[in-house]
């Protein structure tokens, strides 16, 4: 490495620290790092927790449905369907029923509508965890942090949390499930045992952006607690499509949640929160031939991220926590995590979470994502060379 | 008319209502009822209040920039950019200072937030008005009604008004301009009286969604009071961009208002609230090239449209009301509004908005919008049709 290399690597640290501090508690998007950092060049995007294969299926359908038969000007011309009138897809699609649905502008809109209308004054958090979960709430709710330990490998025992939740009186709990950013997976039995143990509250919100990546079986079927709305009117069951789906671009979510709930949030707002490209891939969502071939696809990253996983885990002098998301949460010994961040994007394009911001992680910390088999032969072999 | 039309006329009569009640106090969308009453086949959506040259424009733009370039995908892939991050091209495209720049998911998405954020115990609306301004309101604020009179043309009154949001103590007013559902303008010398009579108010918004189609000059040069913001902090200007660029299916807008405001939306919520697609329009509206093509449209639809509404005043038996938008609000002598609504749509294919459900009109009106030059023809020749 040459003197002029490694002054540009101090120049970026400076460019990036002022960067990271701008996007605040999220990474800067590829987008804007492009822009404001002309000089930087991202080879493989490591911190974006999207299934590629995905985005090739749902662009194959957008060309052959709207832009072969010109039918794209009226997607973007006309106003969408109503709220309501979306979900109708989303319950074909999965189940539910329609009264129980939500549709959101992603699943951050619904985190925020969730957290800012049915919060009350005592919210639990499992740490660490997703940023917007803390910063969302409302000045009058207190937050309650629940520390997941590093001793623990980041496991969440159910009985201790509990326990928790029970002694400090919050009404509401949030957990996501594969968790962000370490991808531990709590099971449905867990999961059944800890809402029915906390049936009393009254929010328990659940967050299954990432859980088509997880498995329980060999057939690596998909898995819900969707259903479980039926039982327990305090379910908020948050869905993310752009992780998935691999189209965060389009702004695609729902929830499933009690009726009383969907109404209440529907009179006083969220009119046309769809796009008409959502609304279109919702529509594709509901159709049996995608679904087919989404599984396809899906399958695909889920033996493709587990087979990179464990190269990863192979690796000397780093971490690998245990995961059922699309990513893992790596720690690093003997460097901190701003350099290795840095030495991979500047030695190999490599763009990886640096996740020294992120409240209860002490150590040094990456969140590394999954992405295509040859985009992750590439993240391997930048990793190696960081680390060595 | 046979039997069986008056037959299928009658059946129609109650699918609408029922589709109507359902959509609330919109209109239900041209894909709704396609997908619902799938005998009824409209010709003319003269309920759409869009510049159908500027989506032509738009779709130009995209064609050449995102999919002869395949960069449609990383348009749909990735996560957009932050609120504050597109508010940078709104910023260069208007001159307004990016921190006092608040992006929307639609004008729709800025109403609500403004009304549950900012807007305190008593709004002062003036009716007949677009109805989420009062439907939208938190159950502790008070909505106070200020009447447009039929007698006076739908034509507001500055002094009386100011008169009449003094004597009643209100902290917030919203004032559409032009006005929807009547297009009356407001000339800016106006609205600025109102403005400085009124500095004391905790917030007064002014929506500018139709400005664009209003004009002061012989040439027809654009009017918007977003400079206002400088002197008068309580000012909230929102824009929607759905209604003069053709793109309601985008979901884009913005609001001008005091950076205070812009910060407390942002520091707890809206982070990922605008999607690629509308990030892709933001920049090419901050393009002078876009801009000078747009202008050219934009006009031409002017044109269009006066030339529209002195055919639509020339016809006995109606009542068109001084309207500075792309659309005008008509009153019927000896029929109905849904009478009149239907013959249009089963005789002639021509879908307008029936007034009825408005508050503040008495009487039988209806909405009918501008478009194309050809599909203007079309609506004279139904509307004729349906008086005679």
């Amino acid at each position: 490495m040459n003197t002029d290399r490694l002054t540009r690597k101090d120049e970026l640290k400076q460019e990036f620290l002022l960067l990271k501090k701008e996007s605040g508690t999220h990474s800067p998007s590829i987008a804007t790092i492009f822009e404001k950092l002309p000089g930087v060049s991202i080879d493989v995007d490591a911190c974006f927790l999207s299934n590629p294969y995905a985005t090739d299926l749902f662009l194959k359908y957008l060309k052959d449905d709207l832009i072969k038969t010109n039918k794209l000007r009226d997607v973007l011309e006309f106003y969408p369907p109503q709220n309501q009138d979306v979900s109708r897809f989303i319950s074909k699609a999965i189940g539910a029923n329609q009264k129980n649905i939500f549709v959101g502008n992603g699943a951050i809109e619904i985190i925020q509508a969730v957290i800012h209308r049915f919060v009350g004054k005592k919210l639990c958090i499992i740490i660490p965890t997703f940023s917007s979960y803390y910063e969302f709430v409302r000045p009058d709710t207190e937050v309650l942090y629940y520390k997941l330990n590093k001793e623990d490998n980041f496991v969440l025992n159910p009985d201790k949390f509990i326990s928790f939740v029970k002694d400090n009186e919050v009404d509401s709990i949030a957990i996501i499930n594969p968790n962000n950013p370490n991808g531990g997976y709590l099971s449905l039995e867990d999961l059944n045992h800890i809402i029915e143990s906390l049936k009393g509250l009254k929010n328990i919100i659940i967050d299954e952006s990432f859980i088509h990546f997880a498995y329980e079986n060999v057939d690596l079927s998909q898995i819900t607690s969707e259903e479980l709305i039926r039982n327990y009117s305090n379910l908020i069951i948050v869905k993310s499509l752009s992780k998935d789906f691999g189209i965060a671009g389009v702004r695609a979510g729902y929830a499933v949640m009690s009726e009383d709930k969907v109404k209440t949030l529907l009179s006083n707002g969220y009119l046309w929160n769809v796009s008409g490209l959502a609304d279109y891939f919702f529509k594709i969502y509901s159709q049996n031939d995608f679904i087919v071939e989404y599984n396809v696809v899906r399958k695909k990253y889920i033996m493709n991220t587990l087979m990179f996983l464990t190269e990863l885990n192979a690796i000397t002098n780093l971490k690998v926590y245990p995961s059922k998301a699309n990513f893992a949460l790596v720690e690093l010994k003997g460097m901190t995590s701003f350099d290795f961040y840095l030495d991979l994007l500047v030695d190999s394009g490599v763009y990886v979470r640096d996740c020294s911001d992120k409240i209860g992680l002490s150590g040094e910390f990456v969140r590394i994502a999954s992405r295509t088999f040859e985009e992750n032969l590439k993240i391997i072999s930048a990793v190696k060379k960081a680390i060595s």
